[in-house]
């Protein structure tokens, strides 16, 4: 059936699909069960949609397609890649009248794709996460307190878009609106550069000590091994991520981080003149506004540092 | 009285002087202290001296120099700029044949003031810490399992360093030694890198995102404000510490960070460059060795990320 109601909550008397159970979909998925919404789960593999059952992720779980038949809702909670590159069964199963939105962390691709191919795609990425993947990874109240973008464009079905705010918001979520690209350079800047950022960081640590040894692993690098501490394990966290996801996240968002790399890399410059130039005057008012800047983006409710 | 016994430890029967009560003063203070040894506190202010004394952080606390006549051992707990540019007085007080150390996180221009100024300094570098500074700061075990690292020289008096030794496993740290220019080289890739590397990923989610908005605070200044999330706050925590502490590292450590610096810019070189030429194999290549780099600096067991 469906949602075609002036009221956007109507979906919740519907089975609701959900492609993929991993740490998103798993999540969307137990939060919505817990809430009375009927979750009817599609796989890839009998071994995953076993052990969905057995962790009670979806009151179906199905390796068939069909099992999205009768939703009114289908969540797309595929990697990236897969979503960029949608198997045709996948496409010709999902029911017309439904509201299809996705979690995919690059919108405009995703966008480009899934527009064509469906009239009721609405494009969002719920931004939560962490450090686990796969059919174990989901948990209850993921969402919570967590934004959740949407990219709608002028042919966004507004009763969709209202429904998948409506999801959202049921999971706890904080609602964002904004324009597909914007949302892609924003996370260039504070999810993807870190990540590169923070790799390099790692890079450098191995090999200038490296260098400085002769190459070998000598003194240098067994003291940067023996003396590094909380604050270099912070900021080489995301380096030292998902080496695959980096790359898809890189790759699908390539023009938005190449801009980001840019900026940062004048930024450094900046810094390397300061320190050539003796400057210290100028590099403590950069690190005094870097001090001011963080509390802006890192809420102590939801920091993890 | 001196300690000049082949037995390490005899200084535990004598006075201990701390000269500066901040957080590594204050916590050694506290350690010592439990473990029976006499501690004696030189301290700047009045009103400083009046609430360590009420902490209970020596046994006795004083703003004259003189407190330290009777002691065998002082432990110069200042900040860097205040150790290079040492008072006269202080200097004058501190008995000849004290064993005399500091916990100055760089080693080379605190050599070369220190050991021209007295005959039994050992330079060391206790690197514990927390975001927590001055008189309220100190706290008991702060040092356990933490590094210790000294770098003696030529000159260094063994007994004076066996000492240190002693004292630094009496708190429960991990001991190592190492010439004074690979210590500043290490701590300037594992510590004061990280600091300008998450600073200036902090100034460029701030200038990117303005200018991208026309250079006022528009839609994608709000977003990456909205979007930041744990990952953010993780690689950007050293980033906004305190601005006088990073300036005082970059200038204390100056050649060794501009190294730094600049092998840092070329391993971002390298990524730019895989970007530009989406030469994805590469760069989930280096990824992947940053992923299996991380565990060999950050032990779980001493990791806060």
């Amino acid at each position: 059936m469906a949602v075609d109601s002036v009221h956007s909550s109507s979906w919740r008397n519907e089975p609701v699909g959900i492609v993929g159970l991993g740490l998103i979909g798993g999540s969307i998925a137990l939060d919505l069960r817990r809430q009375g919404v009927q979750v009817q789960a599609l796989v890839n593999r009998s071994e995953t949609a076993e052990r969905a059952r057995q962790r009670g992720l979806a009151d179906v779980v199905s390796t068939d397609a069909a099992v999205l038949s009768d939703c009114a809702v289908v969540v797309l909670a595929l990697p990236l890649d897969r979503l960029l590159d949608p198997d045709p069964a996948l496409v010709a199963a999902i029911p017309q009248q439904a509201v299809l939105t996705d979690v995919g962390s690059v919108k405009t691709p995703v966008l480009a794709v899934w527009q064509g191919l469906h009239q009721r795609f609405v494009a969002s990425h719920p931004m939560a996460g962490t450090a686990q993947a796969g059919i174990e990874a989901g948990l209850e109240g993921l969402f919570v307190g967590r934004p959740w973008v949407a990219t709608p464009t002028a042919q966004t079905d507004a009763i969709a878009l209202a429904c998948v705010q409506d999801l959202a918001g049921m999971l706890g979520a904080r609602w964002l609106c904004c324009p597909a690209a914007d949302h892609d350079r924003a996370v260039a800047l504070i999810s993807h550069l870190p990540v590169l950022v923070s790799a390099a960081l790692l890079q450098t640590a191995d090999r200038a000590a490296a260098t400085a040894d002769g190459g070998s692993s000598g003194t240098l690098s067994g003291l940067v091994r023996a003396l590094a501490s909380s604050g270099f394990a912070d900021t080489t966290r995301v380096g030292g991520g998902n080496p695959m996801l980096g790359t898809l996240m890189a790759r699908t968002n390539r023009e938005a981080l190449q801009q980001a790399v840019a900026a940062y890399q004048q930024a450094l410059i900046a810094i390397e003149q300061q320190l050539s130039a003796g400057d210290w005057s100028a590099l403590e008012s950069d690190l005094r506004q870097a001090q001011s800047l963080r509390p802006q983006f890192v809420q102590a409710d939801r920091s993890a540092g």
